[in-house]
């Protein structure tokens, strides 16, 4: 089975579009949010669960599945997605960012990167080729390119290198890739810099990528900087290819990634919240752990139809929480996971009947960020 | 709804027999296992999952709803049942377990016992009229009366000590408990010794409980001993009433418990283990999370039809409990208590159809301990 994509709708008054992304693993709509799932599970859920919220598309960690169990060890059981159960389309990253991540553990050269495990300090190498390899082990349906992600912020001369040194990667990483299984997605780089935004899209472009990653945003610049970023890198690539916003998940982030021409979207930020005690309402955050909901014996949101809301109250979620009860960050993250990915069908539908932009509208001016 | 208990079939060969509890939250065959939920949640499940495993009777704890979130906000809620989502009966300990367990944390006294909280040192009271209190706030099907449980190894003079209170506190319980849809059991103590059983035994039938607990028995005392004690006191306790054995649940004493007249049990062990990463298999306990099973694509036990065993290896559950990640320990409670809850089955199965005593032996010849 190829990859393809193919945009069915486009907004009228944003850039929103609707597409389907067809992978080896079967269709998936677009716009569309994956739940993260690191270490080859979605933190604290089955697949079945994961289904159930509506994921369909699951993102996994190149990086943590190399340093455990393995991707050889991965490859042995099956592939990726019989190793963890997933019948699903899954995306793999290529482990540059959290390689770039590790700081004074880590040492870049011009072919690739010499680091220490943060598991037990052992050392390895990551290159274009290597993190290719193991991405064709782990035999995910979309893979990504060896990038160097710039911190925010940085110098413009760091941002320039780190677009140069990602086309260099890019193409190495091309020339490497072989399973016709597994599209390999480029990654526009460029900081917050438009004309570097415009010579990491142009170079990667040449390369003819199927899909695009937006990496090097959402490293802790404001948000209306990322949105104007947005503004002017979309644009610059096909129409005819996805765009991948990377590490974007909350609410609003997400309508106004949409509304700039982005089709897929990746974040820890629902499940990782979830896990501290803190659940997406229609009014924006709520810290059901507070102990002003120890007696509130409403659902997390009176809106919401997800298994969670359905069964137990606030009072009790918080009970669980309070007493380290590991089912009280099963609800929860059910919760968030249900309420971003049922937000991602709102999307969709209102693109389709063509009110994207009063559905955006009237989604934030109820949302306190 | 009262409750009420029937005896429908009794083995030829051993003490077994097979019976029905009816309770205000429906029927429940035994003999029964129940699944711990001390927190008002059986660790890392949801109700439906327990209740996919084949639980159908849970225990929760007394002591530790009292502390938290407290019985007044449970009965707030609507009762346990409603506040942790589970419609099928719920027996209560007394809490009189946990308060002796404190050790230097509580003092004893005639009228009760004062002692600290295990979370936050807070100093609180618990006498046999409120520990009936707490439980008919809680609302459970089944309710126990507040012991005094002699520790092992002790001298019989305590043991006998113990018994004495015990006995008292029985009848103070009785005298305070007032809910006619819960059935509240006695319990008897006495040790190891046979006439301090039935002492105890002898003093409490003559307050005609419902239900007859037996305490002291898996408190460090080897197997055989249990046996011994259990062999000489169930005799003791009238045919028509359920015997309810405290804090047992391997799979050997649990087949020992029934062959000797035992209806009903409850135990941490499975739960416990499972998050430990040690699982039950037809031939004994299996440690997933050693090195030998990272690269074994087989199921937990073969045999086993549990949700983990029909879709997940010895590998993926090691990866998982290796990691850190939740669904690991999920995997392996669901695993270890479907593996109890169907034993159970098989157990009432064998009594039904006569050949018992030889499901027994087969079982435990096959089992290491
Ligand atoms: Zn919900
Ligand atoms: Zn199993």
């Amino acid at each position: 089975m190829g990859f393809k994509f193919s945009v069915l709708q486009t907004d009228n008054q944003t850039r929103a579009r609707l597409g389907l992304l067809e992978t080896t693993h079967g269709p998936v709509q677009t716009p569309v949010f994956m739940p993260v799932g690191t270490q080859a599970t979605v933190k604290t859920m089955t697949p079945e669960e994961v289904r159930s919220v509506g994921g369909r598309l699951i993102l996994s960690n190149t990086y943590h599945l190399y340093l455990r169990p393995g991707h050889e060890l991965i490859r042995g059981a099956g592939g990726l997605h019989r190793f963890m159960g997933w019948d699903g389309p899954i995306l793999t990253d290529s482990g540059g960012f959290q390689v770039f991540s590790l700081g004074p553990l880590r040492r870049v050269e011009e072919d690739g990167v010499r680091f220490r495990s943060h598991i037990d300090g052992s050392e390895h190498y990551f290159s274009p080729e290597k993190a290719v390899a193991v991405q064709e082990a782990l035999g995910s349906d979309i893979a990504m390119a060896f990038d160097e992600c710039a911190p925010y912020p940085c110098t413009y001369e760091q941002a320039r290198a780190a677009v140069e040194r990602t086309t260099r990667w890019a193409g190495r990483c091309l020339d490497a890739h072989r399973s016709p299984e597994q599209a390999l997605f480029g990654i526009v780089q460029g900081g917050v810099h438009r004309d570097l935004r415009e010579k990491s899209a142009c170079e990667l472009l040449e390369l003819n990528f199927p899909g695009y990653g937006i990496g090097g945003l959402s490293v802790g610049e404001p948000k209306e900087m990322m949105y104007a970023v947005l503004d002017f890198t979309v644009p610059l690539l096909p129409v005819d290819k996805p765009r991948y916003l990377m590490g974007v998940g909350s609410p609003d982030c997400l309508l106004e990634g949409v509304a700039r021409g982005v089709d897929m979207f990746d974040c820890v930020l629902p499940t990782r919240i979830a896990r501290n005690g803190t659940v997406f309402t229609r009014r924006g955050k709520l810290v059901v752990r507070n102990a002003e909901y120890a007696r509130d014996f409403r659902p997390l949101d009176g809106d919401c139809g997800c298994y969670t809301c359905r069964h137990f109250t606030r009072a009790y979620v918080r009970h669980l929480i309070k007493a380290g009860e590991i089912l009280g960050i099963r609800l929860t993250t059910i919760h968030n996971l249900y309420f971003v990915l049922r937000l991602m069908e709102n999307i969709r539908q209102a693109i389709r009947e063509g009110n994207f932009e009063q559905f955006r509208k009237k989604f934030l001016a109820g949302w306190q960020a």
